[in-house]
């Protein structure tokens, strides 16, 4: 049987960069479709319990990630924050999935606004800041409130601090560590959404519904779909989320987090690309035909796409920290499903698993 | 937190005896649920690629089984032919499920149906047959057609001869290896169904739809939800299969295969109970609210049962042998769920995965 270059088949192996849930549940993905499993990270996480094969090493080690790279069929990743550098020891052995470009874009907030304007798509204003002058200046050219975020490394509201009339602007510069800086104005925002979808190797786009999310402490607490917007709205995130896959010339899933305007300005605002398996994408393992680590696992293997059509009214509810000591409720509560993700401890703020409820649509809510 | 005894919690550990498809796909539920998983095998197999913990030892060695159990929370198996003395050593250091009783009375055809027919359950015409003399006196009593079936260690067809009316009788009793069977009378039947079910540590119960199953060379070939029968035959099956499990007292998921007679004669038959999950309820990881995996890890950890409820019309075919070469076809088809259990090697006969497809109630067949 000839396959198509950059086509896995059945049988082969994939190389998953991280050890955190979502690598596990990518891992578990690949495993139905008999796929074997290499992770590859600096310490032991949720997804080497189901591993066929793990390495444990830095990501600058050049010997490791050159025979990580040469035993599997493909490599892809789990978070944004995968040096520039280890992406190109490894793309050098295997195909990288995304490529480099999704990787470099991504995981510096500058380059990714640089690209989402440059694409014509909104995003909050923002001005770059490389030091304590340049965040005065900054601040008078965005006003306040605004927030100054980490060009790179962030994630769940770390590398982050609101700046309102009566923050210390030199506090704040320390507080985020005082390294490259974004400021960026404050976007007033009525709803916050995200697009999941996937792009194939031959360029096909697939997208689940509009996403509406609920933050608490910046950690995402509750996915519903439908997002309960316009049809022409959420059709306009969706092709804006297709542009972003199309400009990158991305493969596998990703997510698109947009705030809904609440004033006059843009209706939709880009907020931050996700080049992988999404939080807010967790619903798609029963409320759609095809999950997203199932999806995400096809795009990377060179396979065609499965339907992203859902399966009922959905809603999504993380488990942090000590919400996990709720397990036996949630186990009988009947239709509940409950995704637990392994973790030893439950330290606060620590995502411990997830629970998704599908209601038939137009049924009640819970 | 106190749990009941016999309840293992979310990061205990599930060991498995038995490292084939059915351990992978119990292996790859657990793991949604935060469980560890220690497959015990004599020798690698497809389960072994996504254990956290893996014995490759005999059945017999009794220091490997203690280990083993002193290992996990709970001890089960993915197939009925584990050696009593196997569970007996297990039981010693784990809880066993489903128990000792439900593995005594399915791995021997004569216990089984000495079993079934003691509950008022319909079976077929059967004799014990010890030796070539017994056989000869058994086909006078039974008559012809009929069926030599091993009293052990038999599955797909294995350890089974018809006899007919030219069948020479020397040459089936060496067929079946000259050791202990059962000849049972032929069942003409219209159909061949099974109820796949679970009960739990407290008793409960619960049954999935019944499916309707065609064989191809005594292998499993397709299994249709629902399947066809009237409600009042479907509630039927599904009665006899909760006697079964109670008078077992059984814990985890079962299937009990039944003929629908084709003539006179009982309507129902009971053709044989295996205790573990089942080739016919593979449907279920995408047609049922719960997986039979899901339910079967649910079950003997002590847990509530989750939701049997059917999402749609079911169509599950098994890939055997080359059938997997069609990967590719089912990839690209709409909606079509592709298992594959990552076998090395496509031997005919061999289950290497299966296709489910979920219609809707009432949509129009494939």
């Amino acid at each position: 049987m000839t396959l198509e270059a950059g086509m896995v088949a059945p049988g082969g192996t994939v190389g998953i960069l991280g050890a955190g849930q979502l690598g596990r549940m990518l891992a578990l993905a690949a495993a139905e479709f008999g796929l074997r499993i290499h992770i590859f990270a600096p310490e032991s996480g949720p997804a080497f319990d189901v591993a066929t094969a793990t390495t444990i090493a830095a990501y600058e080690d050049e010997a490791a990630l050159e025979a990580f790279a040469r035993a599997v069929d493909v490599v892809t990743y789990e978070f944004e924050n995968v040096p520039g550098h280890t992406a190109d020891v490894l793309a050098r052995h295997a195909a990288v999935r995304p490529g480099p470009r999704a990787l470099a874009v991504t995981q510096d907030r500058l380059h990714e606004k640089d690209f989402v304007t440059g694409l014509g798509i909104p995003a909050a204003p923002y001005v770059t800041v490389d030091d304590l002058p340049g965040l005065r200046q900054a601040l008078a050219a965005v006003g306040l409130p605004a927030v100054l975020k980490t060009r790179r490394f962030g994630y769940d509201g770390k590398g982050q601090v609101l700046l309102r009339d009566d923050t210390d602007t030199e506090a704040a510069w320390r507080a985020v560590g005082a390294v490259p800086c974004i400021l960026e104005g404050f976007v007033p925002f009525e709803r916050e959404v995200s697009v999941v979808a996937a792009r194939s190797v031959d360029g096909a786009f697939a997208a689940y519904d509009l996403c509406a999310n609920t933050h608490r402490d910046h950690i995402l607490h509750r996915t519903l779909v439908p997002a309960g917007v316009s049809p022409r709205l959420e059709q306009q995130a969706i092709e804006m989320a297709r542009w972003i896959a199309e400009a990158l010339d991305y493969v596998g899933v990703l997510a698109v987090e947009m705030f809904l305007g609440a004033d006059s300005g843009p209706e939709l605002v880009v907020n931050e690309i996700a080049p992988r398996v999404h939080n807010s994408g967790h619903w798609t393992i029963e409320g759609a035909r095809t999950s997203q680590f199932a999806q995400h696992i096809r795009a990377v293997c060179g396979w065609p796409l499965g339907l992203p059509e859902r399966l009922g009214r959905i809603e999504m509810e993380n488990l942090i920290g000590s919400d996990i000591d709720g397990w036996r409720q949630i186990l009988q509560e009947p239709g509940a499903c409950l995704h637990l993700y392994g973790k030893r401890q439950a330290r606060p703020g620590r995502k411990m698993g997830h629970v998704t409820r599908v209601f038939p649509e137009g049924g009640t809510a819970s």
